[in-house]
């Protein structure tokens, strides 16, 4: 879908609205068509609670159905190709469209588990989560109670709608919707920034080995050209982040251990809050470092 | 063999003094029987230079058939099981009776080569090296001349022997032949030691999986009860801490992330002296961490 | 008075008993007295629990007048030189021998309003105490009420008495009344201990400048050859390491800026703990440094 | 005088442009006179350039007097008042207006010995340095010959004028001549940046009292809300930034020791480069802190 503008949203009349915006809610255009009586929409914050409260205003039955409408994950819809353009690039952003033959057994037994106990599907903003923590949640939403399951679903309806929202709308007033991770070497050997270190992000998962997610070299500045990941939601788990300190050190032409104490430089962290702000600084010299959450 | 002390050496006569010492030099009881005339003597130290002063008096031939006693690493010796008790266990503790295939292949070969330019074998005092270490020294060892390369297996010999005297004399002024690696666990997130973290310290190699040397709970100083690794020398090559900091933080009761934002702390560094006072301690609070080459 | 062991001790009759530690409870040598009835005693702790007990078998009057055998503090025993010689030293050590004129008023009206709402003189374990931290307790307690007071001045009684025996028997099991504070340069720049550069230690006023305590250069460790201060109570209050890196930096004739970034380090912490084990060590490049309370 | 822009300065005839540059040198209008014929100056930089290069165009005669056209530092021109405006500034930005008399008259015997050495003032760009630095290089200078003390007059005036066209002239590429110094505190306990921490900043001297420069209380992002200096050069000195990190731990309700262990945190640094920029960051928790010349 093109991106719209808040005025071209505003200034449509209903048909054009749902047009607009009608596959925000997973097969629901619905939403979209009682939303638009509540326009104007100063921002698209205002658009979002609106959208949010024209759901929350149904009856339990439509939002059962609402949350009816979603796809398993890792399920069949995505085996016959069946979901929403949306709803398959989510899913492949955590690796759902890439898991081993255990791991796809694994998610179906689970989606059966609780759809048997809930009678809807099992609802989580994929975006936010790596696979190994949406397994953890699902692990842990089993065991919760119908009502407060439901409550959950919805919450994490928005949370993909307001993803959607996001992507869809031009604007510079932004939802909260995305985080920052990024890295920064200080070389306190010299007193100067660390640059030209190579470094690598994985995202380490249980029962995987580390997949990578971005290769970078530090600037002059000691920091990478672009955030290790921004304009996104974080994903939920755990990384690894590699520095190459060995060819640095070796460079400058210091006086070192043969080998050299410190070569790779291992940081392993955990993303807990997908819109938040981690800042994952290295201070090094050839026989120390400190690291820590930044901000 | 039994432990001997300086006084019975002291007291013993030649035949009694090479039957304690013969085997010191390998295939060589003649080094212990002529350094039995530079008795007495005041120390282990002032034996082991009266036995490399002996071998040193000797002509290039002697010194030649001495280096020609010594088996090759990983070699037929091994496989036929005709080399001494001492270069068994001494190979052993490198992990050369546990190669791959491969790995075997690679050493014949460096083996071949290396006799083929020098006409003597590769020696080398392995409890100094880990794997990786011997193959790297090979490998540079290859390129030398053939006047340091008889200097350098000379100086492996007397390394070899230094180790062989300090575990067969009972004294308390012992030979500098042992390394000692230790680590500490500060917590500074409450100013108190580190204690009940459980760790372990793996061997890193270039083409196997880490190996686990020892694995440990710290005590309630942040301490292990006992040094990584003491009491022989520290083998040159790359090493990884690993602390398990998730479940000490999850004990103490503390507001964390979820998942927390440090579980396990990795810390890779490299020995080089195997004789030097390693201390790599950890100081940590459940958001930051820093380690350094203490002593 | 001499050195006496427990043996000596044990062996005695009551006047022999009573000769040797009769002045340990200040003007209240019935103390000793009845606590050799309680002999034999296995070590110094159990002496100082007899000598205790004996105390709180007492009524309160008798307490009361053990309390207001006391002398007041930096009060007119002090001018009329009238104090038993260990209170003298002991009020030496925290400086209440040389006040101002201004503080003597201070002191004095503070025993004055003591005495003024518990009829009996404000006691204090002077050598766990500076003298900032004197008047803290003072102006604390004098906010207490009578029965806890009451308390307080025994326990600040057997303070005393505990270090007096400490300091009169000679034994190998010692009561537990000294600290410890001890500091590391670590030279994180090279990966060695930072030896042969000059610290002091200061003790910290709100009212007068800081006094020298010790000055020190360290060895080739990094450490002190003693500790800064032990073999006594480390006394509560605010102290300043200063630690004279420029110099150290300037010797390795590495290239530094004009002037150094880093040239006097000074390091300002609390001791709260007076029997405690402080570790308060620097790590440090010509850039950077970290300092944390060790153990 | 009114800030000028260069289309003002490129479209004027000779007599508006030294009205308006005239008194960038120092009783030398001269300068801007000849460097009229230049124009038109693509930018600030190409101005000083040319006003720079119709200096070094004049004999050795006419340098010298330019030289002269400057007052004594701290000498009777200042007493009698007739100094410059700008010259009067710039000697009170580095406290050259409020000398003690001792001072005073060390000042004046330097200014004399250097006149009786080199027949011209001492010149030193003062706004890049503290009062203790220009006596340093006073110090030293007077040790140079002086074919180098003739440079270093002409480099000190033309950081001068630099710093006066800078000020004159509206434009948004400016000339390179002012530093940076901040600072950030991170709560390593918590994870998050240390807000509403007081802290100052002061200038040291080896004669005088810490001279107070700024005072701020940090916001929720554990910086001030503007650098500690910025928008001029930094001088060259010592400082000292003094955390009250005491109060902010007390407030978060943590179980401290009492006294607690870390309350007022001093950080002594030197700048050496007025252009530079410095980061001086606090990682801090109760027990800990660590700090780091960052950029």
């Amino acid at each position: 879908m093109p991106a719209v503008t808040l005025a071209e949203l505003n200034a449509a009349n209903k048909g054009g609205f749902a047009a607009m915006l009608g596959d925000i809610y997973e097969h629901a255009p619905w939403v979209a068509e009682r939303a638009w009586a509540r326009r104007p929409f100063e921002n698209v914050s205002a658009l979002h609670e609106a959208m949010m409260a024209t759901v929350r205003a149904e009856p339990v039955e439509e939002r059962l159905a609402l949350i009816n409408g979603h796809p398993d994950l890792a399920g069949k819809a995505a085996v016959a190709d069946t979901m929403t353009r949306d709803s398959k690039a989510e899913q492949a952003s955590a690796g759902l469209d890439r898991l081993s033959a255990e791991e796809f057994a694994h998610f179906h037994e689970l989606n059966n588990a609780y759809r048997q106990k809930f009678a809807f599907p099992f609802i989580i903003c994929v975006r936010r989560h790596s696979k190994d923590s949406i397994l953890r949640q699902f692990e842990r939403r089993l065991h919760d109670d119908a009502t407060s399951e439901l409550e959950t679903a919805l919450t994490e309806i928005f949370r993909i709608t307001a993803l959607r929202l996001d992507a869809r709308i031009e604007t510079t007033q932004r939802l909260k919707v995305h985080g920052h991770l990024s890295t920064h070497i200080l070389d306190t050997h010299r007193g100067k920034p660390g640059g030209g270190v190579s470094l690598e992000l994985f995202e380490l998962s249980r029962s995987a080995d580390p997949r990578l997610i971005v290769s970078e070299i530090t600037n002059d500045d000691g920091r990478t050209s672009e955030p290790l990941i921004a304009g996104r939601p974080l994903p939920i788990g755990r990384y690894e982040l590699r520095f190459h300190m060995g060819a640095y050190f070796a460079r400058l032409g210091l006086p070192l251990a043969d080998p050299p104490f410190l070569e790779l430089i291992p940081i392993q962290f955990a993303i807990a809050e997908p819109e938040g702000h981690y800042h994952v600084p290295l201070l090094v010299t050839p026989w120390s470092y400190t690291t820590y959450r930044g901000s």
